[in-house]
């Protein structure tokens, strides 16, 4: 059988842009045992796919050149040499950015269909959730009555963590980057505030929104936003460093260096991956799907169609265009 | 009675000089119940109280313009209106920069001179012992056979992290700016390596030296020696940043932005004071005191002589000429 996968075609400098990538025709090997044939429903793009764009040890290994994507998939079972798969089945898992693959069963998680729409396996059920549950939980730890200040506040793991963060009774503050965000923010998801960083008036706005400090800073996107926001730190404060979407286009990325800050204000900086709660994800999956039935949580995404534009969709991440999560639908799952 | 004080005379810009200090004659009151007379035997000059220079806020109140400047200070009681010391007692606390003053009972802790050199209440059994102490601990949670970077290792802090890293099993590695130094905390402290960063070839040393990768990073001087030692963290890797003495000086500190390094090694890094720790204090002095009992732990010390010198001997901490603990001899005890 043959299938279609988008390789790697040259690394990145600066921004991506189309010629990174190659679409490629390739047959499909026959199953073995314990291996299922997938159809791509949803794909996944994230910002640090583009960390392992570059060459160079990072937390994972690098994409390699002429070699497939890999990320979050969402398929539908198609054909199954596998005892715990059958013929139809919802499976989410790490594969590659292709129209067709064959996988074994052990890099596949079942999904239940009746319990939310299958997209929110790669969202707010899904690796997006996590990341956004246990880095704030884990080492924010909101207190009621605590501010906490969310960059990239519209962006998939960003809204997430500013509903969390009301749920724990924290006064919070979105920064984003359009009038229809900070809208969104305020009216759809009751932040108590939100900023936009491209306003002139940016720094007064936020001064006025941290007028008590910040006590928790969810960092997305480094940079001179979160330059100012460290201006506001309180004592004992804690920054979760989920991202810094501004600098992975860079090739270096000067600024203040933090370290008086750090002393001044005894704060504490850590970065984090969702992989490091792996062992916890289950617990972290119950409580936001909990959440979700109770209405305290909601999410949002955009969804691109056609897996011919899964570059242009990962690449409009770095423009700052999508709402929530960013997924591309490759199929419909079939009629069974 | 007449006493001497050093008092603020200007902010320094940069770094500080003798115009910054101002010597002033005081009248000091007599006695109220529970307070004593005071003979200064030593006074300690730290890097942190360079921030306490600046306007603004910091950690601690700045020092106000006209007014003496406060640090750790030893004394001899004179006279005593108190019922808990007594003339003679040897105390210390956070005192005026002054030859002689009025202190209340509660701002003073006794000192059993029997125990160790009474000078060692300001050094290895008080603050810089329970910085190294805590910071090192609490934060870096060194283990068996990680390796521990310390920079500012021929300081004060410095050279008891190291020690008691070699305590806890761990390789030992310290960055200091002298061969002199260097070859002290090599050959009297037993650090497994010890790197100059005023070398030329300071990159490769390091490189070397770290060729497993930085578990624990000590962080004391900032700026571009600790740029160096990022770029070596390993995974999980810990930052106690107890100070950053190369930007005190400065108006802006700028260099790498740390988040994506953070991210990539899912890093912690803490800002912290000693006085975090003032509930386990004396839970830290045992300790130290049993290691130096034991001879697992040595001390180094530089000491000034004369009240007169004490700016000299500030301004000496950011030129890095200093082994050890840095200490003005203001007065002798007297014999009882």
């Amino acid at each position: 059988m043959r299938s279609e996968e988008i390789q790697l075609a040259s690394r990145p400098q600066g921004v991506p842009n189309n010629d990174n990538f190659n679409f490629v025709e390739i047959n499909l090997p026959s199953l073995n045992s314990g291996e299922v044939l997938l159809k791509t429903l949803y794909l996944s793009v994230d910002p640090y796919m583009r960390g392992r764009m570059r060459e160079g040890k990072s937390y994972a290994a690098p994409y390699e050149l002429h070699q497939p994507i890999v990320g979050g998939v969402i398929s539908e079972v198609m054909e199954s040499k596998s005892e715990k798969l059958i013929k139809g089945d919802i499976v989410v898992g790490f594969q590659k950015w292709a129209r067709n693959q064959v996988v074994h069963e052990s890099e596949l998680q079942k999904i239940d269909p009746s319990l939310a729409p299958i997209s929110t396996a790669l969202g707010i059920l899904g690796m997006t959730g996590l990341t956004a549950y246990f880095g704030l939980l884990d080492i924010g730890e909101p207190k009621e009555g605590e501010t906490v200040v969310v960059s990239g506040a519209a962006g998939a793991v960003g809204m997430i963590v500013g509903q969390i963060a009301k749920i724990k009774g924290a006064r919070t503050v979105g920064i984003a980057g359009s009038q229809d965000k900070i809208d969104y923010l305020v009216n759809e998801l009751k932040f108590d505030e939100a900023i936009n960083y491209k306003s002139e008036h940016f720094k007064d706005e936020l001064a006025s929104a941290c007028a008590n400090g910040v006590d928790v800073y969810f960092e997305n996107v480094g940079g001179n936003v979160s330059d100012e926001v460290f201006k506001h730190l309180n004592v004992h404060s804690r920054i979760p460093v989920c991202g810094a979407i501004s600098a992975y286009n860079l090739q270096e990325d000067i600024g203040p260096r933090i370290q008086t800050t750090l002393i001044k204000n005894r704060t504490l900086m850590k970065g984090f991956l969702v992989g490091d709660y792996a062992h916890r994800a289950s617990e972290g999956i119950l409580q936001l799907a909990q959440w979700l039935k109770e209405g305290k949580l909601t999410y949002e995404e955009t969804i691109i169609e056609g897996f011919e534009n899964t570059p242009e969709a990962f690449i409009g991440l770095f423009k700052g265009t999508n709402l929530g999560k960013l997924l591309v639908k490759v199929a419909e799952p079939s009629n069974h």
